[in-house]
């Protein structure tokens, strides 16, 4: 079996194939994994059994469910390949032409990155996902998905393998990676991989940010939070303070702190709270939030900056927009935050201020999402502060490169002549 | 004295206040900036004389010469200034806008990264050039110039304060690092500095890669190359090939290896060598070209990955273009490599094949740049993968923020009804 440094140097290679692989091709070989994956859904299905079976005292509940993939599971893999071959090809686009003289032309076009180390926990169906939207965007790919899902990756890697490489894709554009020592050697390979992209919990996504020199292109943590000001629609403050909580307390852009304009708590609070306990939430609150609602824990410091994914919301009362900025640029991620009030003087100061990927003005944090925003595709939820931030789709996948085109130019000519700098309206073809 | 970590947290404050501040704003802050150093001039030069003197003794002639400033480079860093008055204020535009359902719009508009850690060795212009740039982009900066330019840096450091302070910029959003101890502290401080430009040696940048989980936007070295393919026009060959490797052989946009390709090697190499001789270049090559010229040395391994900045070449024979590529893409840095040929069948493969930050089809390497780009000015060139490839213009200081306005809209709903996903022909405003 090859090592970790060959798999990374196959894939290198492939990578420089790829990149000038036309959309036409790449497509053709997608359809080609689309109907595969559906042919052969039973032989799926049963590494799936396996896996299950194997893991099921292991992993909770919550877990298991991830794991556990059924034929809609597998009809709604193959439609996220068909729905990638739809995307428009991100690679070989005219982002910039300038004439910088007569005949010395200047493009610049997108490419793809080159290879990408893709790492999850769990969740057999990304392996797919990540894998189409890699190919289209013509980038070689290194996966490792969650070991309790190891039949089940070793069955689709195989087929998207086969599927591709038989439709003319370069042999090697796509590596499985199985256990974690091998994870440890793919994080020094920063020579053959450009872009690591990780999902998973916090802890996991953290540990890859500190181990290696490759970027990473994730987020570790979201803390986001929904701040209700004094001027708000009191049914739309309820609406959107129990969706970014209840709807699905479990991801990443949920609600896990809810600020409060002091000047509404004892007619908001005690309303939303109803609806909660209902829902089985429990609360953390400022002295404040405690008093209004009484039964409540109170918070302690490092509440504020934790990530619950579960039915728990911190309460706090803020004195006023400005308070609620504070509060979100010093204990948020940076992720989603949202405000809700009728008063737009108010609003655009949140939107300016708060120093987050994404930021909704009535609207549920919930909503941060690649497929919500239009995107097609979500390769992850970044909160980097380059390359691709908030729900990132292929565009996260490409970087560009400079053509210049000359006719015998030299730069020792230009100490006397002047360059024209004319934008073109032309593409690179 | 504010220590590292203070600077750090002040910068970050301000960087949130200058994220919000107009374009007019800054551009007025930038007029006073370079009224001032006209005016005071006399005050730079002064403590300019006395690095010189300090430390004529301590470092070599280039170096020396790149220190002293005169009136003119005075001038020059004024100009600058103006210069980057003149740019597009790169924030605040929106690059995408979709509806996802009535009364909900999506903008993704750009925004500041936030802090920025600008580490150089010497050339206090740089100081004030890439201060300009920061402040036009609405960032924060720290700074960290050469020590044998201490005295200036201060100087220029406390003019470039005052002058945009009392313009009304946030107190802060420039801070002054000057110890190797301070820069070993910033390299830590990933929770308040966003991107890290260091330019200086390849030693000098690979450390700073090496020793900081900030990302950094920049290139270690620049290994370009030339490849004069069988069917260059003679004479165009022969004048990229001198003025790549002679127009400024110190800099990394010059050809440190000359490729050759081997039905025309014999008629080619003797020409370019003779000009070669006279410029005072020496040439390290493989056995082929040794054959040729004679008395030249042969090159080893490492040779055909070192950057010189000097007047040395490596020559290297090849057999076409395929074999041109392949050499590139091992031992070149992919930064700046070019192709001399009339086929264009044969540059074409070159250039999707070639996988560096500019590809140069019948032209000098030497046009890789910023300013010859027609980016209006540059932060720097980079070699990475990701965010910005190449010469750097503003947009390598900006990210984006999204922003969804809604009308109390929740994701629950989202479960049954559809998103329309249309795309808006309107700016966020």
């Amino acid at each position: 079996m090859a090592t970790t440094i060959e798999k990374a140097r196959q894939a290198r290679g492939a990578s420089l194939e790829l990149a000038k692989t036309s959309a036409d091709e790449k497509d053709r070989a997608l359809l080609a994994l689309a109907k595969v994956l559906w042919d052969r859904k039973g032989e799926i299905l049963e590494a799936n059994a396996r896996d299950c079976e194997e893991s099921k005292d292991e992993i909770g509940e919550a877990l298991y469910k991830r794991l556990q993939l059924n034929e809609e599971k597998v009809e709604a893999m193959v439609e996220g390949v068909k729905s990638v071959v739809k995307l428009k090809d991100p690679v070989g686009e005219t982002t910039y032409a300038i004439e910088l003289d007569i005949d010395l032309e200047l493009y610049k076009i997108t490419v793809p990155i080159g290879v990408i180390g893709a790492i999850f926990e769990s969740r057999p169906n990304v392996v797919v996902d990540v894998g189409a939207l890699c190919l289209k965007s013509g980038n070689a790919v290194m996966m490792k998905g969650g070991s309790e899902a190891r039949h089940t990756n070793r069955m689709l890697y195989g087929l998207m393998k086969a599927a591709t490489e038989e439709s003319g894709m370069p042999e090697g554009w796509i590596q499985l990676v199985e256990s974690r020592e091998e994870v440890t050697e793919m994080l020094e390979l920063d020579e053959y991989i450009s872009l690591l992209v990780p999902r998973g919990s916090n802890e996991f996504v953290k540990y890859i940010k500190e181990n290696t020199r490759i970027p990473v292109l994730g987020h570790a943590s979201g803390v986001c939070h929904v701040y209700v000001d004094g001027e708000a629609d009191m049914e739309k403050a309820l609406r959107i303070a129990y969706d970014a909580k209840c709807q699905y307390p479990a991801v990443c852009n949920a609600m896990e702190t809810l600020l409060v304009d002091e000047r509404i708590v004892g007619e908001f609070l005690p309303r939303i709270w109803e609806e909660y306990r209902k829902a089985g939430v429990t609360a953390k609150g400022d002295e404040k939030a405690c008093k209004v609602l009484g039964d409540i824990q109170k918070a302690c410091d490092i509440d504020w900056s934790t990530e619950y994914n579960d039915l728990v919301v911190n309460v706090r009362t803020v004195n006023g927009v400005d308070e609620a900025i504070e509060n979100i640029n010093r204990y948020g991620s940076a992720h989603t935050d949202a405000i809700v009030t009728e008063d737009e003087y108010t609003a655009r100061k949140f939107i300016d201020s708060v120093d987050s990927s994404s930021v909704m003005w009535n609207a549920s944090t919930r909503f941060s999402d690649g497929y919500r925003y239009g995107l097609g595709a979500e390769i992850g939820i970044s909160t980097n502060k380059i390359h691709a931030r908030g729900p990132v789709g292929m565009e996260g996948l490409v970087i560009h490169k400079w053509i210049l085109k000359g006719d015998g130019h030299i730069v020792e000519d230009y100490r006397k002549k002047k360059f024209t700098h004319r934008k073109l309206k032309k593409r690179w073809e």
